[in-house]
């Protein structure tokens, strides 16, 4: 029921804050470094934390270091509506991956604020932690540990490569915000929306400016170590080398065959391939690589993923391999109900939307097993993402808002 | 003329002091972890240097860092006989490489010091700076920028991974020895022989302690870059990826090709294969390759070196290639002098010896262009260097020492 009272989102407010959130962790090359919980990321919840404060809304953090932000409805005691996305960003990321869906979550909140509109249900903004998983890995623990996806104390006793934990960085975080509540993980939720740039070509290509997007590609994710031993890189012949390098590259290219579809579908990418110790005149002695597996059918995902050990056995004749799977998710398909929430929203708005499934995982995979669950996507300059040349346009990212904004509001009156 | 007073080494002092500067940079599992001017290098120089200046000898300092210690002798205005190495290690490396060659040629002195005896020309003990290359690029700097072989300016000026200049590190060298005099360049030297552990199979295969090095490999030294672009692991699609990863392991393979040699004498390696940004969901958007290439015959390779580029263009489907000759050095045939002064020692101490080549790079390479010199091997365990397992038997250590001893007092009191 997206009614005439749905309160107007204020497009340039929510440009604004985009643009002064990108100069938190921003690079020479207008990009975005901000990874989880460095001293930049925190800002951005410290900042929002105030904003919510001076509004009246509620603010708590949970033990993982996610951030709710809550406009309290006519009938708190029913379960809220939520919507939201992650404020960390990778290395070399751009200026709308993750924090556009917190703050075209925030500006929901914020638009009926400013109407003096109260919804039924309560309606939260979610900052979920980690969803990149390039600080600390793996990626996704925020809304997973939320909703019971995955257990809490082996992921606060995770590391950064400077040896800095989890459970230190969340304790910064909350030192930076000594006066929000606790939240405690599963609190039910009557439904969760998510916006996010595509990340992808589609949109833009066709010139639509909403995606209702109807599942999440399921992914494997491997480490790969190539273990041989270290030489002098001028004396030891070919013959007594056990070189990491060679081994990793027989494999690398065996991989590629193996994982090699015609029809383009099969997402296989080495993000990681780093020789060991480095140095010019040294025979590598170790290689790590980090593999990354997707397809939007669960089967073909497995029986892929399944090859990797054989055939990174095989490749290898000198070194010994070990592979890890550090993650695996299935894919997901969305039920009826919060994309059926987005459509009216859109339709309302007259803004032109198309259905479009996601080839990168988000925390609406871990939320669709709590409650109802869906996304909205807005078009990306040339569908380029994890990149720092990560671009949107401020009007795509003004209707993204206000249909999220709307969508919490419809959901919200609903049942 | 090794004649009956060539003095005898104290084998004990020696093994003792290398274990005791083994742990100067010790690592967990057994090896050595002291790159250039670290402080545990600069300690090293420091700890010598107090030894030195409480039996009387001259220390001096170079304006690259090399330290000089000198004996000397009853005609102090000719040319001395110098003998020395370096105290760098690779960060993964052992307690034998460079620093041997270093301690043989101290013991030496303290050898003719404890004996009262006093060559004709004087001698000097050497600590070339920063021949491993690992810190700073390029290796060898110390003993080639002593001869001219290389410009100072902006080796000062070059960088290690944190941005501390190699011209800073030598002021902290300075400060840490503020009682040492200064060293011109170039001053004359009548010969230069240098002690090193074999870092080869072959005289502990056959049970010879002393290796006459005839010569040293040429090599010559690129940095590879493969520029593509940063793009989301699962929404981009193959077609759609400029994937450095993938090109560069395409001129690895073509590489491969190129360098194989049935002979196995052709010393091919790629030190560094890093991706950037090295996280498991983004198509890595560049590629650092650093790669070794050595062979005895210089014209060969001259030949395959300049293969390399046209190789790695071709190989790259995808993506900018970029190549940077980072160093490149002649092969080097010792002249008769000092390889005989060698084996007139080994005969009178009655040594087994055998002529040797060396595949590694050493000072001695640039001191070759200065004044006559030549090399001592001894064996190391499986032939293994640049690695933590990096081993030498004390009795081999001895012998080299007492015949890198006896070389000096046969050259110093010779024409």
């Amino acid at each position: 029921m997206s009614d005439a009272s749905a309160p107007k989102i204020d497009a340039d407010r929510v440009w604004r804050r985009h643009m002064e959130y990108a100069e938190l962790g921003a690079t020479p090359r207008g990009g975005v470094n901000r990874t989880t919980l460095t001293p930049d990321d925190i800002e951005v919840h410290r900042r929002l934390t105030e904003v919510a404060l001076e509004r009246g809304f509620e603010v708590s953090l949970d033990d993982y270091g996610n951030t709710f932000y809550r406009l309290v409805g006519t009938e708190p005691n029913l379960p809220p509506v939520a919507s939201g996305s992650h404020s960390d960003t990778q290395p070399t990321g751009g200026r709308f991956d993750g924090i556009f869906g917190v703050l075209a979550a925030f500006e929901g909140l914020e638009a009926m604020a400013d109407a003096g509109v109260q919804p039924r249900r309560s309606v939260e903004a979610v900052i979920w932690n980690n969803e990149e998983g390039a600080r600390f890995t793996p990626s996704s623990m925020g809304s997973a540990v939320y909703v019971g996806n995955a257990e809490l104390a082996p992921l606060l006793a995770g590391v950064d490569r400077a040896g800095e934990t989890m459970g230190d960085s969340i304790a910064a975080l909350r030192a930076a915000m000594p006066d929000v509540g606790h939240r405690e993980f599963g609190a039910p939720y009557h439904s969760f929306v998510e916006a996010h740039i595509e990340q992808g070509p589609i949109l833009e290509a066709e010139g639509i400016p909403i995606g209702v997007v109807t599942g999440i590609q399921g992914a494997r994710k491997f480490a790969v170590e190539v273990i041989g031993e270290e030489a002098h890189a001028g004396t030891m012949p070919r013959s007594g080398r056990r070189d990491a390098l060679v081994d990793a590259v027989a494999i690398v290219n065996s991989l590629h065959e193996i994982f090699h579809d015609e029809a383009d579908e099969v997402r296989f990418t080495i993000g990681r391939f780093e020789a060991f110790p480095g140095a010019r005149s040294v025979v590598p002695g170790l290689v790590k690589l980090l593999v990354d597996l997707r397809h939007p059918d669960n089967d073909l995902v497995a029986e892929l993923g399944d090859k990797l050990l054989p055939a990174a056995q095989a490749a290898a004749k000198r070194c010994e391999v070990r592979v890890d799977e550090s993650n695996r998710s299935e894919t997901v398909v969305f039920g009826e109900q919060v994309p059926a929430a987005i459509i009216r929203s859109a339709e309302a708005r007259g803004y032109a939307w198309r259905h479009i499934f996601s080839g990168a995982g988000h925390d609406a995979r871990h939320m669709d097993s709590h409650c109802p669950s869906g996304m909205v996507f807005v078009p990306c300059e040339g569908g380029i993402s994890h990149n720092e040349a990560e671009n949107a346009r401020p009007e795509d990212i003004a209707a993204g808002t206000q249909v999220i904004s709307d969508t919490m509001f419809d959901l919200a009156n609903g049942e």
